[in-house]
Protein backbone atom coordinates (compact mmCIF):
# COMPACT_ATOMS: atom_id res chain seq x y z
CA UNK A 1 0.00 0.00 0.00
CA UNK A 2 1.11 3.88 -0.47
CA UNK A 3 1.74 4.39 3.88
CA UNK A 4 5.17 4.66 4.22
CA UNK A 5 5.93 1.84 6.94
CA UNK A 6 8.05 3.37 9.65
CA UNK A 7 8.65 1.14 12.85
CA UNK A 8 10.65 4.24 14.18
CA UNK A 9 6.86 6.08 13.90
CA UNK A 10 5.01 6.61 17.35
CA UNK A 11 2.77 4.19 17.36
CA UNK A 12 -0.25 6.61 17.34
CA UNK A 13 0.91 7.41 14.00
CA UNK A 14 1.18 4.02 12.59
CA UNK A 15 -2.51 3.01 14.44
CA UNK A 16 -3.75 5.94 12.47
CA UNK A 17 -2.21 5.43 8.80
CA UNK A 18 -3.56 2.06 9.60
CA UNK A 19 -6.85 2.79 10.30
CA UNK A 20 -6.83 5.07 7.47
CA UNK A 21 -5.68 2.49 4.94
CA UNK A 22 -8.69 0.42 6.28
CA UNK A 23 -11.21 2.96 5.54
CA UNK A 24 -9.81 3.21 2.20
CA UNK A 25 -9.91 0.28 1.37
CA UNK A 26 -13.72 0.20 2.52
CA UNK A 27 -14.50 3.19 -0.25
CA UNK A 28 -12.66 1.25 -2.83
CA UNK A 29 -14.71 -1.73 -2.36
CA UNK A 30 -18.21 0.48 -2.02
CA UNK A 31 -16.71 2.21 -5.60
CA UNK A 32 -18.56 -1.09 -6.76
CA UNK A 33 -21.61 0.17 -5.43
CA UNK A 34 -21.74 1.93 -8.81
CA UNK A 35 -22.34 -1.07 -10.81
CA UNK A 36 -25.10 -2.83 -8.87
CA UNK A 37 -27.76 -2.55 -11.07
CA UNK A 38 -31.18 -1.72 -9.88
CA UNK A 39 -34.65 -2.27 -11.32
CA UNK A 40 -35.87 0.92 -11.22
CA UNK A 41 -35.05 3.32 -14.45
CA UNK A 42 -34.00 7.06 -14.29
CA UNK A 43 -37.14 9.59 -14.71
CA UNK A 44 -36.17 9.94 -18.05
CA UNK A 45 -36.09 6.52 -18.70
CA UNK A 46 -33.10 6.33 -20.31
CA UNK A 47 -31.26 3.40 -18.14
CA UNK A 48 -31.46 1.56 -15.15
CA UNK A 49 -29.79 3.33 -11.61
CA UNK A 50 -27.51 1.92 -9.67
CA UNK A 51 -27.46 1.82 -6.40
CA UNK A 52 -24.85 4.17 -5.64
CA UNK A 53 -26.95 7.38 -7.09
CA UNK A 54 -29.93 5.89 -5.94
CA UNK A 55 -27.99 6.32 -1.91
CA UNK A 56 -27.29 9.42 -3.10
CA UNK A 57 -31.12 10.22 -3.64
CA UNK A 58 -32.06 9.13 -0.70
CA UNK A 59 -29.86 10.81 1.54
CA UNK A 60 -31.06 14.38 -0.30
CA UNK A 61 -34.76 13.01 -0.16
CA UNK A 62 -34.28 12.66 3.80
CA UNK A 63 -33.02 16.41 3.28
CA UNK A 64 -35.97 17.76 1.68
CA UNK A 65 -38.78 15.92 3.30
CA UNK A 66 -37.32 16.09 7.03
CA UNK A 67 -40.78 17.46 7.83
CA UNK A 68 -42.50 14.55 6.96
CA UNK A 69 -41.14 12.51 9.28
CA UNK A 70 -42.93 12.29 12.43
CA UNK A 71 -41.33 13.38 15.80
CA UNK A 72 -37.95 12.11 17.48
CA UNK A 73 -36.38 11.11 14.37
CA UNK A 74 -32.74 12.04 13.97
CA UNK A 75 -32.21 13.38 10.64
CA UNK A 76 -28.27 13.70 10.53
CA UNK A 77 -28.35 9.61 11.62
CA UNK A 78 -31.45 8.90 8.35
CA UNK A 79 -28.90 10.50 6.06
CA UNK A 80 -26.08 8.12 7.17
CA UNK A 81 -28.12 5.39 7.64
CA UNK A 82 -29.26 5.64 3.97
CA UNK A 83 -25.74 6.30 2.48
CA UNK A 84 -24.88 2.81 3.88
CA UNK A 85 -27.85 0.79 3.24
CA UNK A 86 -27.26 -1.06 -0.21
CA UNK A 87 -23.45 -0.77 0.53
CA UNK A 88 -24.07 -4.97 1.66
CA UNK A 89 -25.15 -4.99 -2.35
CA UNK A 90 -21.49 -5.35 -3.42
CA UNK A 91 -21.44 -8.89 -2.26
CA UNK A 92 -24.73 -9.92 -2.01
CA UNK A 93 -26.44 -7.85 -5.08
CA UNK A 94 -29.39 -6.33 -5.16
CA UNK A 95 -32.52 -8.22 -4.83
CA UNK A 96 -35.70 -6.82 -6.90
CA UNK A 97 -38.42 -5.50 -4.65
CA UNK A 98 -40.76 -8.41 -6.16
CA UNK A 99 -38.99 -10.83 -6.72
CA UNK A 100 -40.19 -13.48 -3.73
CA UNK A 101 -37.30 -16.41 -4.90
CA UNK A 102 -34.83 -13.88 -4.60
CA UNK A 103 -35.76 -13.02 -1.19
CA UNK A 104 -35.31 -16.90 0.18
CA UNK A 105 -31.49 -16.30 0.88
CA UNK A 106 -31.27 -12.74 0.98
CA UNK A 107 -30.90 -11.94 5.04
CA UNK A 108 -27.98 -15.20 4.64
CA UNK A 109 -26.50 -12.96 1.74
CA UNK A 110 -26.43 -9.87 3.21
CA UNK A 111 -25.15 -10.85 6.29
CA UNK A 112 -22.28 -12.88 5.17
CA UNK A 113 -21.90 -9.31 3.31
CA UNK A 114 -21.86 -7.24 6.06
CA UNK A 115 -19.60 -8.87 8.14
CA UNK A 116 -16.45 -9.03 5.32
CA UNK A 117 -17.20 -5.47 4.31
CA UNK A 118 -17.77 -3.81 7.65
CA UNK A 119 -14.40 -5.72 8.83
CA UNK A 120 -12.23 -4.18 6.64
CA UNK A 121 -12.69 -1.37 8.41
CA UNK A 122 -11.81 0.08 11.80
CA UNK A 123 -13.68 -2.33 14.70
CA UNK A 124 -15.17 0.47 16.37
CA UNK A 125 -16.15 2.01 13.19
CA UNK A 126 -16.47 -1.16 11.28
CA UNK A 127 -19.26 -2.38 14.49
CA UNK A 128 -20.88 1.15 14.81
CA UNK A 129 -21.70 0.62 10.55
CA UNK A 130 -22.42 -2.61 10.76
CA UNK A 131 -25.14 -1.89 13.52
CA UNK A 132 -26.44 1.15 11.90
CA UNK A 133 -27.41 -1.14 8.60
CA UNK A 134 -28.68 -4.07 10.80
CA UNK A 135 -31.29 -1.07 12.66
CA UNK A 136 -32.01 -0.27 8.59
CA UNK A 137 -33.21 -3.80 8.02
CA UNK A 138 -34.97 -4.64 11.06
CA UNK A 139 -36.83 -1.52 10.27
CA UNK A 140 -38.20 -0.67 14.01
CA UNK A 141 -36.56 2.27 15.51
CA UNK A 142 -38.22 5.35 14.92
CA UNK A 143 -34.65 6.24 12.16
CA UNK A 144 -34.94 3.46 10.36
CA UNK A 145 -38.70 3.37 9.66
CA UNK A 146 -38.65 6.97 8.35
CA UNK A 147 -35.35 5.71 6.38
CA UNK A 148 -37.42 2.87 4.94
CA UNK A 149 -40.33 4.92 4.18
CA UNK A 150 -37.89 7.16 2.00
CA UNK A 151 -36.24 3.79 0.00
CA UNK A 152 -39.71 2.80 -0.77
CA UNK A 153 -40.47 6.61 -2.11
CA UNK A 154 -38.17 6.68 -3.99
CA UNK A 155 -39.01 4.32 -6.99
CA UNK A 156 -42.32 5.33 -6.67
CA UNK A 157 -41.64 8.52 -7.85
CA UNK A 158 -39.01 7.26 -10.49
CA UNK A 159 -41.97 5.22 -11.67
CA UNK A 160 -44.65 7.11 -11.87
CA UNK A 161 -42.90 10.11 -13.12
CA UNK A 162 -41.29 8.22 -15.46
CA UNK A 163 -44.22 6.88 -16.87
CA UNK A 164 -44.63 3.57 -15.35
CA UNK A 165 -40.81 2.44 -15.23
CA UNK A 166 -40.52 -0.85 -13.28
CA UNK A 167 -44.02 -1.33 -12.55
CA UNK A 168 -45.05 -1.94 -16.34
CA UNK A 169 -42.13 -3.27 -17.01
CA UNK A 170 -42.75 -6.33 -14.44
CA UNK A 171 -46.71 -6.05 -14.90
CA UNK A 172 -46.89 -5.28 -11.53
CA UNK A 173 -50.38 -5.25 -9.40
CA UNK A 174 -51.76 -2.88 -7.49
CA UNK A 175 -51.55 -4.65 -3.78
CA UNK A 176 -48.07 -5.42 -4.52
CA UNK A 177 -47.59 -2.06 -4.78
CA UNK A 178 -49.41 -1.13 -1.87
CA UNK A 179 -47.61 -3.63 0.56
CA UNK A 180 -44.45 -2.80 -1.01
CA UNK A 181 -44.92 0.80 0.23
CA UNK A 182 -46.76 -0.19 3.69
CA UNK A 183 -44.16 1.48 5.47
CA UNK A 184 -44.24 4.59 4.44
CA UNK A 185 -48.06 5.19 6.25
CA UNK A 186 -45.96 4.87 9.87
CA UNK A 187 -42.61 5.51 8.82
CA UNK A 188 -43.13 9.13 7.29
CA UNK A 189 -46.97 9.98 7.81
CA UNK A 190 -46.93 12.98 6.09
CA UNK A 191 -46.28 11.32 2.30
CA UNK A 192 -49.09 8.62 2.41
CA UNK A 193 -51.76 10.85 0.94
CA UNK A 194 -49.50 10.80 -2.02
CA UNK A 195 -48.42 7.83 -2.34
CA UNK A 196 -52.47 6.96 -2.27
CA UNK A 197 -52.86 9.14 -5.11
CA UNK A 198 -50.34 8.34 -7.06
CA UNK A 199 -51.11 4.50 -6.75
CA UNK A 200 -54.71 5.22 -7.76
CA UNK A 201 -53.57 7.25 -11.20
CA UNK A 202 -50.54 4.61 -11.88
CA UNK A 203 -53.77 2.14 -11.93
CA UNK A 204 -56.34 4.21 -13.47
CA UNK A 205 -53.44 5.18 -16.18
CA UNK A 206 -52.90 1.19 -16.73
CA UNK A 207 -49.52 1.64 -15.46
CA UNK A 208 -49.94 -0.96 -12.15
CA UNK A 209 -52.06 -3.69 -12.97
CA UNK A 210 -55.28 -4.00 -11.10
CA UNK A 211 -55.30 -7.46 -9.77
CA UNK A 212 -58.95 -7.74 -7.95
CA UNK A 213 -57.36 -6.99 -4.28
CA UNK B 1 -49.75 17.17 -10.69
CA UNK B 2 -51.03 14.34 -8.59
CA UNK B 3 -52.30 16.02 -5.16
CA UNK B 4 -55.80 16.93 -4.94
CA UNK B 5 -56.35 20.75 -5.31
CA UNK B 6 -59.26 21.02 -2.76
CA UNK B 7 -60.02 24.53 -2.19
CA UNK B 8 -62.16 23.53 1.10
CA UNK B 9 -59.38 22.07 2.92
CA UNK B 10 -57.60 23.84 5.46
CA UNK B 11 -54.98 26.24 4.46
CA UNK B 12 -52.33 24.65 6.26
CA UNK B 13 -52.57 21.44 4.32
CA UNK B 14 -52.82 23.24 1.55
CA UNK B 15 -49.97 24.62 2.09
CA UNK B 16 -47.87 20.96 3.09
CA UNK B 17 -49.00 19.96 -0.23
CA UNK B 18 -47.70 22.44 -1.87
CA UNK B 19 -44.31 22.33 -0.36
CA UNK B 20 -44.22 18.66 -0.72
CA UNK B 21 -45.22 19.14 -4.76
CA UNK B 22 -41.96 21.74 -5.13
CA UNK B 23 -40.09 19.43 -3.33
CA UNK B 24 -40.68 16.45 -5.20
CA UNK B 25 -39.93 18.68 -8.44
CA UNK B 26 -36.69 19.38 -7.14
CA UNK B 27 -35.69 16.26 -6.50
CA UNK B 28 -36.79 14.80 -10.22
CA UNK B 29 -34.53 17.97 -11.62
CA UNK B 30 -31.78 16.33 -9.11
CA UNK B 31 -32.28 13.28 -10.76
CA UNK B 32 -30.25 14.38 -14.21
CA UNK B 33 -27.15 14.41 -11.53
CA UNK B 34 -26.93 10.93 -12.90
CA UNK B 35 -26.47 11.61 -16.16
CA UNK B 36 -23.57 14.35 -16.01
CA UNK B 37 -20.60 12.57 -16.56
CA UNK B 38 -17.59 13.19 -14.68
CA UNK B 39 -14.00 12.53 -16.05
CA UNK B 40 -13.24 10.21 -13.14
CA UNK B 41 -13.64 6.88 -13.75
CA UNK B 42 -14.75 3.79 -11.71
CA UNK B 43 -12.09 2.26 -9.65
CA UNK B 44 -12.71 -0.72 -11.56
CA UNK B 45 -12.09 1.33 -15.32
CA UNK B 46 -14.98 0.24 -16.64
CA UNK B 47 -16.47 4.09 -17.14
CA UNK B 48 -16.52 7.50 -15.97
CA UNK B 49 -18.60 8.07 -12.63
CA UNK B 50 -21.49 10.68 -12.83
CA UNK B 51 -21.98 13.33 -10.43
CA UNK B 52 -24.91 11.58 -8.19
CA UNK B 53 -22.56 8.65 -7.51
CA UNK B 54 -19.41 10.90 -6.88
CA UNK B 55 -22.26 12.81 -4.69
CA UNK B 56 -22.81 9.74 -2.34
CA UNK B 57 -19.02 8.45 -2.43
CA UNK B 58 -18.07 12.05 -0.73
CA UNK B 59 -20.57 11.27 1.90
CA UNK B 60 -19.35 7.84 2.36
CA UNK B 61 -15.74 9.03 2.93
CA UNK B 62 -17.29 12.30 5.37
CA UNK B 63 -18.29 9.65 7.04
CA UNK B 64 -15.44 7.19 6.96
CA UNK B 65 -13.03 10.11 7.43
CA UNK B 66 -14.55 12.01 10.44
CA UNK B 67 -11.79 12.08 12.44
CA UNK B 68 -9.44 13.22 9.44
CA UNK B 69 -11.05 17.11 10.19
CA UNK B 70 -9.95 19.75 11.77
CA UNK B 71 -11.70 20.41 14.90
CA UNK B 72 -14.79 21.96 15.49
CA UNK B 73 -15.94 20.52 11.88
CA UNK B 74 -19.81 20.12 11.70
CA UNK B 75 -20.03 16.24 10.34
CA UNK B 76 -23.37 16.00 9.71
CA UNK B 77 -23.48 19.69 8.02
CA UNK B 78 -20.93 18.44 6.06
CA UNK B 79 -22.60 15.87 4.62
CA UNK B 80 -25.70 17.27 3.47
CA UNK B 81 -23.18 20.01 2.00
CA UNK B 82 -21.66 16.88 -0.39
CA UNK B 83 -24.63 15.53 -0.90
CA UNK B 84 -26.38 19.41 -2.71
CA UNK B 85 -22.90 20.61 -3.71
CA UNK B 86 -23.15 19.65 -7.26
CA UNK B 87 -26.56 19.45 -8.22
CA UNK B 88 -26.49 23.00 -9.90
CA UNK B 89 -24.68 20.43 -12.61
CA UNK B 90 -27.84 19.49 -13.88
CA UNK B 91 -28.05 23.11 -15.92
CA UNK B 92 -24.58 23.86 -15.89
CA UNK B 93 -22.36 20.80 -16.37
CA UNK B 94 -19.33 19.47 -14.89
CA UNK B 95 -16.58 21.34 -15.87
CA UNK B 96 -12.72 19.06 -15.87
CA UNK B 97 -10.86 20.32 -12.47
CA UNK B 98 -8.09 20.44 -15.67
CA UNK B 99 -10.20 22.45 -18.17
CA UNK B 100 -9.04 26.08 -18.05
CA UNK B 101 -11.35 27.74 -20.60
CA UNK B 102 -14.23 26.15 -18.94
CA UNK B 103 -13.78 27.56 -16.00
CA UNK B 104 -13.95 30.69 -17.34
CA UNK B 105 -17.92 31.34 -17.69
CA UNK B 106 -17.57 28.80 -14.74
CA UNK B 107 -19.29 30.96 -11.78
CA UNK B 108 -22.10 33.24 -14.22
CA UNK B 109 -23.34 29.27 -15.17
CA UNK B 110 -23.64 28.20 -12.22
CA UNK B 111 -25.27 31.25 -10.30
CA UNK B 112 -27.84 30.86 -13.09
CA UNK B 113 -28.39 27.33 -12.62
CA UNK B 114 -28.60 27.56 -8.79
CA UNK B 115 -31.39 30.33 -8.93
CA UNK B 116 -33.30 28.34 -11.36
CA UNK B 117 -33.11 25.06 -9.43
CA UNK B 118 -32.98 26.31 -5.68
CA UNK B 119 -35.96 28.59 -6.48
CA UNK B 120 -38.25 25.59 -6.79
CA UNK B 121 -37.78 24.81 -3.33
CA UNK B 122 -40.58 25.93 -1.13
CA UNK B 123 -38.83 29.95 0.04
CA UNK B 124 -37.09 29.29 3.30
CA UNK B 125 -35.33 25.64 2.53
CA UNK B 126 -34.25 26.93 -0.89
CA UNK B 127 -32.89 29.75 0.80
CA UNK B 128 -31.13 27.60 3.10
CA UNK B 129 -29.68 25.17 0.59
CA UNK B 130 -28.26 27.65 -1.92
CA UNK B 131 -26.59 29.33 1.37
CA UNK B 132 -25.00 25.88 1.93
CA UNK B 133 -24.28 25.38 -1.68
CA UNK B 134 -22.81 28.61 -1.54
CA UNK B 135 -20.72 28.51 1.44
CA UNK B 136 -18.73 24.81 -0.45
CA UNK B 137 -18.14 26.94 -3.41
CA UNK B 138 -16.56 29.49 -0.91
CA UNK B 139 -15.13 27.23 0.51
CA UNK B 140 -14.02 29.28 3.53
CA UNK B 141 -15.41 27.98 6.83
CA UNK B 142 -14.11 25.05 8.20
CA UNK B 143 -17.22 22.95 7.20
CA UNK B 144 -16.30 24.00 3.07
CA UNK B 145 -13.06 23.48 3.67
CA UNK B 146 -13.12 20.12 4.95
CA UNK B 147 -15.86 19.02 2.45
CA UNK B 148 -13.78 20.96 -0.57
CA UNK B 149 -11.11 18.50 0.82
CA UNK B 150 -13.11 15.14 0.34
CA UNK B 151 -14.32 16.85 -3.20
CA UNK B 152 -10.25 16.61 -3.90
CA UNK B 153 -9.47 13.62 -2.21
CA UNK B 154 -12.15 11.52 -3.72
CA UNK B 155 -11.09 11.24 -7.30
CA UNK B 156 -7.08 10.93 -6.33
CA UNK B 157 -8.20 7.87 -4.87
CA UNK B 158 -10.25 6.31 -7.79
CA UNK B 159 -7.49 7.90 -10.51
CA UNK B 160 -4.77 6.42 -8.05
CA UNK B 161 -6.14 2.89 -7.31
CA UNK B 162 -8.04 2.58 -10.95
CA UNK B 163 -4.02 2.86 -12.52
CA UNK B 164 -3.54 6.74 -13.41
CA UNK B 165 -7.14 6.88 -14.64
CA UNK B 166 -8.23 10.44 -15.85
CA UNK B 167 -4.14 11.87 -14.86
CA UNK B 168 -2.79 9.47 -17.54
CA UNK B 169 -5.97 10.02 -19.81
CA UNK B 170 -5.20 13.61 -20.37
CA UNK B 171 -1.75 13.62 -19.55
CA UNK B 172 -1.82 15.93 -16.19
CA UNK B 173 1.46 16.86 -14.83
CA UNK B 174 2.67 16.77 -11.13
CA UNK B 175 2.13 20.58 -10.43
CA UNK B 176 -1.09 20.72 -11.76
CA UNK B 177 -2.22 17.79 -9.14
CA UNK B 178 0.20 19.72 -6.26
CA UNK B 179 -2.46 22.49 -6.81
CA UNK B 180 -5.65 21.00 -7.48
CA UNK B 181 -4.96 18.42 -4.26
CA UNK B 182 -3.81 21.74 -2.15
CA UNK B 183 -7.09 22.37 -0.62
CA UNK B 184 -6.51 19.25 1.20
CA UNK B 185 -3.59 20.10 3.33
CA UNK B 186 -5.74 22.37 5.65
CA UNK B 187 -9.08 21.14 5.15
CA UNK B 188 -8.51 17.24 5.70
CA UNK B 189 -4.93 17.91 7.45
CA UNK B 190 -4.53 14.22 8.76
CA UNK B 191 -5.14 13.20 5.02
CA UNK B 192 -2.09 15.21 3.10
CA UNK B 193 0.91 13.08 4.19
CA UNK B 194 -1.24 10.23 2.43
CA UNK B 195 -1.77 12.59 -0.45
CA UNK B 196 1.59 13.64 -1.32
CA UNK B 197 2.70 10.08 -1.05
CA UNK B 198 0.48 9.15 -3.46
CA UNK B 199 1.33 11.60 -6.06
CA UNK B 200 5.12 10.58 -5.58
CA UNK B 201 4.18 7.30 -6.44
CA UNK B 202 2.26 8.46 -8.97
CA UNK B 203 4.41 10.29 -10.82
CA UNK B 204 7.15 7.26 -9.98
CA UNK B 205 4.70 4.88 -12.20
CA UNK B 206 4.78 7.49 -14.74
CA UNK B 207 1.13 7.65 -14.14
CA UNK B 208 1.07 12.14 -13.29
CA UNK B 209 3.62 13.43 -16.20
CA UNK B 210 7.19 15.24 -13.83
CA UNK B 211 6.28 18.20 -15.71
CA UNK B 212 9.66 20.52 -13.94
CA UNK B 213 7.81 22.54 -11.40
Amino acid sequence: MVMRDDASAPSAGRATAEALERRIQFALEADRLKSVIRRTRLVDGSRHENSAEHSWQLGLLAMLMADAAPPGVDHARVIRMLLIHDIIEVDAGDTFAFDTSGYLDKADREQAAAARLYGILPGEQGDELRALWEEFEVGESPDARFAVALDRFQPLLLNFYGGGGSWREHGIGRSQVLRRMGPIEHGAPALWPFVLNVIEQACALGWVREDGE
